[in-house]
């Protein structure tokens, strides 16, 4: 069988988030899926790099599939593009060695987070950025992420909900960039744990407010404890930039 | 009584224009309308710099009404923010001169319009920008666009249902700016009739797929024929940008 690979990006505003669930077919996964099917006449399935949530978007989510169809991917990319909605964007379609698998092959992730810094909110951003009226002090941000840089514990940057086994990961780097009244904070690591992305900016929005101290972004991570870190900042800021293999 | 001069931004997506209908509730002016009426328990009427169509945007928009209310601009520019839709936002309430209207003093405006041109459309921007495909040539665009400006009669670039007297208007200046893959348009003028920029815009989108050259555009303007111009641009990739007084 063809194992072919796909380079997704989409707009989360209106979904589920990517995952398939039973009783919608609001999902990226579903919708994807649904026109792969079609286009093959086979029950397709497709392994995603990892979910994003409900309202979370991609810039370059990474997923792939098994088919026996003989269409060229130049082909599959231009019927996807036909039937998909307005909001996904297969943007690359390539054929892959056989034993390329979307989640089991990820070395690392680049996730960003879209801030409003503005005293009024911007109508065309709405959906896309989180809006913070109060000036944030965007040096103090850097600092209290400088200490999470490298390999830790985010037991205390990770949703209660998260079932993982290890809450161990390596952070690479965290870039915080301020383009006029937009700040996009890129984390770079090697996995990340349920909701932990949204947690960090969370907490380095309340260090730019002047709630905490940047140090005290040290101490939220050697407590291990989730009710010290900031809240989950809201997912319509967050893309899944990169998926690195 | 004391004048107030609006400025607004919205994204015009959900609405039926700016200028009050009888029949729904679904334009800007109305909805301002609304929250100043209960704001001051007075009957506004507020005057826009012009009307904007179906669907077209403004960066600053200019209105401006009369009241007697004694609430200070700060306290109108936060209850408009709270009570306006997400869509709609006050950006600067200001006390003016009695005789200050924002329909007569205009001297000049600046319109912009928005191309994404890539071979797929992008989803973050499929609401705010025409998604033109083929390569666009930007040398042959602004060619054309040097045959416009200055003093012309625009007959040629304006819509049938236009009710205006005169056609001569004078473009100051068209650029031509490429982002990317994002190509914006600005075109500033003393006046503009209905549809004109639209009509430039999508007579330049002709030329920069070279279905036309950029010498018949004076061609077409010398004509005064609509027919001979390119078809009327989407109203989704038009921003009213400047009112100038």
């Amino acid at each position: 069988m063809r194992n072919i690979k796909l380079t997704i990006q989409y707009d989360g505003s209106r979904y589920k988030g990517w995952q398939r669930l039973g009783h919608t077919d609001m999902t990226i996964q579903s919708k994807i899926e649904s026109v792969l099917s079609k286009m093959t006449n086979e029950n397709i399935e497709i392994i995603g790099s990892g979910r994003t949530d409900v309202g979370v978007h991609a810039i370059k989510q990474v997923a792939n599939f098994k088919t026996n169809s003989n269409m060229s991917t130049l082909q599959m990319k231009e019927y996807l593009y036909r039937y998909l909605p307005e909001d996904i964007v297969i943007t690359n379609v390539d054929e892959v060695e056989e034993r390329f698998h979307s989640r089991y092959n990820v070395v690392s992730k680049k996730y960003m987070y879209k801030i409003y810094n503005n005293e009024y909110h911007n109508p065309f951003l709405r959906k896309y950025t989180v809006h913070i009226p109060k000036k944030l002090d965007l040096e103090l941000m850097k600092k209290a992420s400088s200490f999470l840089i490298g390999e830790h514990d985010f037991t205390s940057f990770r949703s209660s909900k998260s079932k993982k086994k290890s809450n161990i990961r390596i952070i690479y780097s965290i870039e915080i960039i301020k383009k006029d009244k937009l700040i996009e904070i890129i984390v770079h690591g090697n996995g990340f744990l349920y909701n932990m992305v949204r947690i960090i900016v969370g907490t380095l929005i309340e260090v730019g407010l002047k709630n905490i101290q940047p140090e005290y972004v040290n101490h939220i991570l050697l407590s291990k404890d989730r009710k010290l870190a900031g809240p989950t900042a809201p997912a319509k800021g967050l893309y899944l930039l990169e998926v690195k293999y």
